[in-house]
């Protein structure tokens, strides 16, 4: 069994709210976060995938294919977008980290698996201080 | 004279546009930064004080009173906000990476002065490719 | 289950020794890390905590409420101080980075469960080279 | 049980490839990579090893006599080499990442059992975009 | 007049020596740089550019047409090959990071005033310890 | 003329604070940095000389003989030993990065010239968030 990663990037806008909450209820949970003007971050995803070396290939998977379907699934929806208003599996959902990486699992899960591999892990860095790991259940 | 830099972050949505242009002309010149439900990016400033070394202290400035400068004047304006829409000093801009910097540098040119040094660059990362630097003229 | 982390950092004095050693033999077992005049790292700490969404704040605890604990509990204590001399939580160890990871998460594994979350992972960075996780068990 | 961690970094050439394959073949599987004149990479290699804290030291293990193993037995012969053609432990196999994450794991296993702690995991980024991990099973 | 960068990467074999010399001079000269099997690097790429801003877009050059202008002249042509043998700004030339770094600016320098700005620094990094800069001059 | 930059690191303990001062006038000064109790820094320091390509080994200067002289004559020193006590360049004076570099760029200035090159910057990082910049004059 063995692991690999690979790390894509995206810059998005989003907004920490809840529609049923006032301005102010919002702020009050998620501080600077809810400003319904919007921010925005330079988001780094690293997708793990595990499995079994291709004697054939030495590879567990072709990171060039598995770059493909990231950004075909993941970061073309996300980059340059409003996480909120312009991303289908996002939308309806708190635009936290944690609900993104749940999310990008969800989206992945399947594809991956045509490369020959399964999906590990879902890592998202939203800022030099804080980062979310989701590994499925 | 000796150089010292103090690195501050902030979190922003903004857009590249102009108003008197359409939707379509604004995407084809400034491409997907043009997205009109706004995009952010983890920005990272740098900012460069040049001077003499004080004997009494061993200091150009001291780095504390440089980092509550610019996180009054400049940060704190910034984090978590719409550059376009709720920053004082990029109103009516085109909110590039050049203009922010260069609004950045006439911001503090004045208040840090107030530390015995002279201001010398201003560096903005918008993105681990991307960066720009001012120096005044 | 979902993984949040929060990277701290602090500035710190220490040395390697046992009291009861000579400063030959501290130097035989500890090498450079034993001068009895000290020497200091800029000590970056990863604390990793596990659990569950909540569905009200798409949060598995509020970072900044976690990184107030850390600040309180931890850093606030190492930071620009010595380690071996002034850390109630530290005297009477080895002051090895393996002792801090251990230490740091006896501190830290009751103050985080108010968060609704548990503490997974203390990784401690002492140089860019080196590093130490510790699990609780 | 705790971890620790040494990085420890070499630059070399190397090429994917199957000698019993035509040059159009390789291009076609492995893409760049197969170019036949080669091309190389800054390797950093992260080796953990996992075991209990020493009373008597304060370590797992000594990270200078861990840095001295991967040395002799690892970057010394890796290090501004030619993975395909001088270095005797991938001699015969499909350079590749993962190739040389399990081989370096096979080397590596019985000696650091001398520090009194078990490889834990081999870790290889080949780029910042992309790396391998392998935990010996 | 302000300063715009654009990051690029490109991984490549090379060999420092001289043709001229045997392989013991150019070991005593070269060291293991001069491995006749080759070795390589991750090389990153700073092209920095001056100029004034235009007042239509804000930008003083558009980052994405530098990036095309990069890759299409410099990047494609290191990126998986070796600098020996295979990239013609780089042949019958020592393979040394100031060579490549001058070569670099010899082919940019035209090529970047169509984008109405001038080259200002061509920066290379070829391992974490060591980067040469050239002003042209 | 070109530029080369050699990266080189040292972990040390220093105090800020004038022996004519009081404990608590230092503190007013220089904050925690003035901690009688010590504390310490991962420093990194860069090191840059200028001057012509030599045609012969398309070296401005062989960055393993910089390497050599800037740990013999600075970090060997600095490396695990208390600044303000125990490196014999720093005697005497108030222990910050303003001074160190400043007394670095004194110690390594002549010795540079015997690889054929000139002293250009000393820069000194102390923390992620400050560095010092000198050119000596």
């Amino acid at each position: 069994m063995i692991y690999i990663t690979r790390r894509e990037r995206f810059n998005a806008a989003h907004r920490l709210f809840r529609p049923d909450y006032s301005d102010d209820q919002n702020m009050e949970i998620f501080g600077k976060c809810s400003n319904p003007n919007w921010h925005g971050h330079n988001y780094t995803l690293f997708v793990t995938l595990k499995g079994e070396v291709k004697p054939e290939t030495g590879f567990l998977a072709n990171l060039k294919d598995l770059s493909t379907i990231i950004r075909r699934e993941i970061t073309d929806k996300l980059d340059h977008k409003n996480m909120n208003l312009e991303v289908d599996f996002m939308m309806g959902k708190l635009a936290s980290t944690e609900n993104l990486a749940i999310s990008i699992w969800e989206v992945l899960n399947e594809p991956v698996k045509q490369l020959g591999a399964s999906l590990h892990c879902i890592k998202i860095e939203e800022t030099e201080n804080n980062y979310v790991e989701y590994y499925g259940q």
